[in-house]
């Protein structure tokens, strides 16, 4: 009943926290002149409200909420691809892990993630370590999260809580690569602990390194990692493959030393999952423009879009030639391959380049789910490679066409990737020690949504 | 055969209004000097094509239309979530129920509702009662349905058809909500009639109390719903609560004075629709704030999301402490909850504030399944709950966090509820007496796919 | 082997031209100083960054690029769609040639299709033939693709890469409406290569007689296709018409001169897709518009909204009188034909204008779906009935109440479905002398899935 405590206390903590923050409403009138910017108010008094700088930043924060919403709209992608892979006796169990992650994730970004993530001048150990900074600045009246002229120009125009929601739907994002790989035998209640500690504290602190101003900034020639393939993707990937080490293969899957395919139970809801992910991809990289910059927005549009393509296009060719079948699985990694490469370039190259990038993602993935396989990593999903090896491919490809520093996004890319696996292999550790990560083996040939949850996905439909 | 013949009548009447009508196209230039506003057109004649109100109004409208796509996507997670917490044999009808019943609604709304929703001075009992107005007066050339400059300001930006779209996608709902609560027993053609009146003129004449500037706005401080706590869910709850008792639980769900679950036939198709639904509230309320001013936007996501992670917790928390188990439905019930809540002040409170009034909503949610399971209202998707009970606490909530007056919150929020109540029972109960509302149970048992439309959801899949 | 054999080619040609142009990395500054406008020019040096031109063209672009995604889902709701309505011992398959279309649609769209669809002045036959165009033009630096100021005012506003990927999301749709109408008997490696050339070759072809500034601008009056009735829908439909003549029906469809229908598999996804083309022919028509222009914009959400209602209702009532049942598929079916019915004229009419042209699609497709099943032409999905027949009615009601020439809009859409119907009788009769293009009547009983994938799509489930 460990879980049960956990949730009491963190119950009874958020209540105590809320009534004394309730009452701090934002303020949600508009007030321009609070800009600070003596030419833009003069501009404003000689002509009134709708002044055009006003106008930019108004596109500009509207496209910051779509794009919002389109990450948002991944966690959908990732709900459904993640149970279409796996078998249909876990799949209650794999919907209800994506839906606490979307939500815990929200929760604890408004609480801790959004000030440790860009903890400003609040460093502990300056560009290392941040934690939290003034807490819940972001989100109080005082942090004037409404703001409109806080930002500057065409490269960065949103109010603090325009910012605020877009890197919360980011944030989730790594637990959830994770319960992919951790999928049909993982323990809920300690993924659950396990996924709040990632998403509240390990992914702003090590994102704080790149995005906070932190020390990856300081090396030569700055890492470049625009909307992630790095410190999203490398990150939830890595911490993956720690918790997938840790938990050990699903029964059945190696016998003999051969492997025993399990095959997912629905390929329209894993297809389904990979065309909203690429949907939530252009929110994903077209809101990480950070502005309506029209130039932007098209190239990072493109470049997205082709790195896809390129990726699914080589994916099938590659299982063609090498598996010697037309491979939907694949197909569908190979889309997912090419847009994780193309997140850490997709503004600082031609729409060639981004084809090259996602059709060398597209090839490296099916070599990495077989050779993951056969060392006996078993990830249901793909997870580690479509993430975990494409983001560390896509950091360095910005080396290569993008104008980066190849060792700088070497190491970049690196430190990241290794400290999302040294959290996950402290904590997941920690936690297998203290109340245990995996199901019993009656547990895991009942299926999780029986033992976990006493509640059928598919009650009316006979098994075969 | 009534409803063949009250399908030839709206057939034919339609057919005869659309003669007339059809060649009454709309200007499609623009006009921006019609506004007579004079320091605008001065501003315009300075500054030609581009000036700058006219950019506010483009992102304002640009926003309204893609809300409008949001909010319709939100039929989508309706039919879904309601297909998926129902039994296979009654998936075909679900579905076509809420086929029908976004054409029925985005019709209906274009010849009576948007003009009984916003009467102007074509009340019939001022404030109180209006029907129509000027027939079809939005979408004719004459009603200026494409004036860029009839509205004001930075809250308020659209243009007559923008304004209508954004409307239309609102009204079905409340024909939604309903459609959950009597699914697996209700007979089609009753239903339909049933939804056609409360779209086409229940739904718009008591929302014209409210945001038709009728009587709501003149009690003490003023009504406040922001985007439809109860004009919209409120409403929909308690007309569904009428038709449940109407109509009766659902065979073999109370038997001997206990509780027997009739199980939901895919978990998969219930979360989709939660996400999209939790998507969809992002146009739903955002949308509300009725342009894209970047302070009201910004807010309006945050607590938006904010209150829905926080009611998703609070019903898992709840589910876990007193079901003893992480349920599913449950988490997306809480969600909706929470999204439910927040909807009439998710622009009049702080974040911190939305996530109390979500996490309070995620537990009146599990409580409220609970009751009415306990009296024997079978609500097979919690509509009356999720809908109607939350959005009477979401309503309250304004009184407590947002600002508004308590007693006149509570005035409105019931009236609302209870004109919503008195119309489906009076109009539900006239149909049970003219044609029936409820099919044979030997229908019921074989299931409504079958005997009311001769096509079998899942053909190729035996039945367990 | 020959598939194999193409695709290697493809593999290699493709990285040869990447290796030569990868390091055109497109420059993504923004200048706006270029545009050549000098008034414009002399406004920015008085205004500065935030000048007004900019902001306009900022949030069309935006709509641009929003629109161009809500495109990319379609393909996900043909997916669905297609997958819902056929089988599931053909689901992988179908699935796999619709992932497929939108990754090899993007990509020969960047290869060649942008510049055969736009020639410019590099027509081969002018006003009749062209073919690439100055290779690569629009994605390379010398392209320009970022250029904000190279169009013209409130009705065309974008960058280059903003045309670009708009248009590449239309590009793949042709092919996909053949994929439906091909679907559960269509050798996979055929349909590929015809796919592949139908997409990269005919469609541009044939599209830029109208779109890129052909002959059928010439005709008196000018032929009108706002969002392609014609040059999207009837082209995809009379080439699958084509298609399917050659391929002839699926073996049990039609016994002894009787019709043995074959259901779809699974309603809900059908549903899903149905609603998620809806949702999004919003950014199909809506970006048709050209830019943010919010009389425009307006003007065509609702247009399309409601001739997609009405065609849904139509059917409804259509199917209630003649089939004597409350028809799902065809209430689908119904909303997809008052979308394709109302796609060449969504800003040429008013909203009962589009009410009537929607509700005639919705009578048009039950008909003629019930007569291509008559005559034996097998169309698992209704695609030729849907895009091919409801594309030439929407093409013609321009002609009646959008101010067109009835004439030239015969003429135009006429022409654009004889050639689609050539090109693919000829180009899909040369695969079969020279592959075949139909599986065996074994693969065919056995089904596609593991015939030409060794995958099923619902290994857990029972079939009955």
């Amino acid at each position: 009943m460990k879980i049960k405590n956990f949730l009491l206390t963190l119950l009874f903590s958020g209540i105590t926290f809320m009534c004394l923050s309730a009452n701090l409403n934002a303020e949600v009138m508009l007030d321009p002149m609070a800009s600070g910017d003596e030419d833009y108010i003069a501009l404003l008094e000689a002509q009134g409200e709708y002044a055009y700088a006003f106008d930019f930043f108004t596109t500009s924060m509207l496209w910051t909420v779509i794009a919002a919403a389109l990450v948002f709209l991944m966690h959908l992608g990732f709900a459904t691809l993640e149970a279409g892979l796996t078998q249909s006796k876990n799949t209650v169990n794999i919907l209800f892990k994506n839906v606490f992650i979307i939500c815990i994730g929200l929760f604890t970004y408004a609480l801790i993630g959004f000030n440790t993530h860009y903890p400003g001048d609040g460093w502990i150990i300056d560009g290392w370590l941040a934690f939290g900074g003034e807490f819940g600045y972001a989100l109080t009246a005082a942090g004037n999260a409404d703001d409109t002229f806080g930002y500057g120009g065409v490269g960065l125009a949103m109010t603090g809580y325009g910012d605020f929601i877009f890197q919360a739907m980011f944030a989730a994002t790594a637990a959830t690569i994770v319960s992919g790989a951790v999928a049909e035998r993982v323990k809920l209640g300690s993924f659950m602990i396990f996924a709040t500690l990632l998403v509240a504290i390990a992914y702003p602190m090590v994102g704080a390194w790149h995005w906070g101003g932190g020390w990856l900034g300081s090396l030569e020639g700055g890492f470049y990692d625009f909307a992630g393939s790095s410190v999203v993707h490398a990150f939830g990937g890595f911490a993956a493959l720690a918790c997938v080490m840790i938990l050990g293969p699903r029964s059945g899957k190696y016998v003999d030393g051969k492997i025993k395919p399990i095959l997912g139970h629905s390929m329209p809801l894993a297809t389904i999952g990979v065309f909203l992910l690429f949907l939530g991809w252009f929110g994903f990289n077209g809101g990480s423009v950070l502005s309506a910059n029209p130039a932007g927005v098209g190239l990072v549009f493109v470049t997205t879009a082709l790195a896809a393509a390129a990726g699914g296009l080589a994916s099938i060719i590659a299982s063609m030639l090498f598996l010697k079948k037309p491979d939907l699985s694949m197909a569908l990694n190979g889309i997912l391959a090419g847009l994780v490469g193309i997140t850490a370039g997709a503004d600082a190259m031609g729409a060639w380049a981004a084809v090259t990038v996602g059709a060398i993602a597209g090839v490296i993935v099916v070599f990495s789910i077989l050779f993951f396989d056969k060392i006996q990593i078993d990830d249901p999903v793909g997870a580690i490679s479509v993430h975990g090896v494409c983001g560390i491919w896509g950091t360095l490809a910005v080396g290569i066409w993008g104008g980066a520093n190849f060792v700088t996004q070497l190491i970049g890319t690196l430190a990241v990737s290794i400290a999302a696996f040294a959290f996950a292999f402290i904590v997941f550790g920690i936690i297998k020690a203290i109340m245990g990560v995996r199901v019993s083996p009656e547990e895991e040939a009942e299926g999780l949504d029986l033992s976990e949850h006493g509640q059928a996905a598919y009650p009316d439909f006979a098994q075969s």
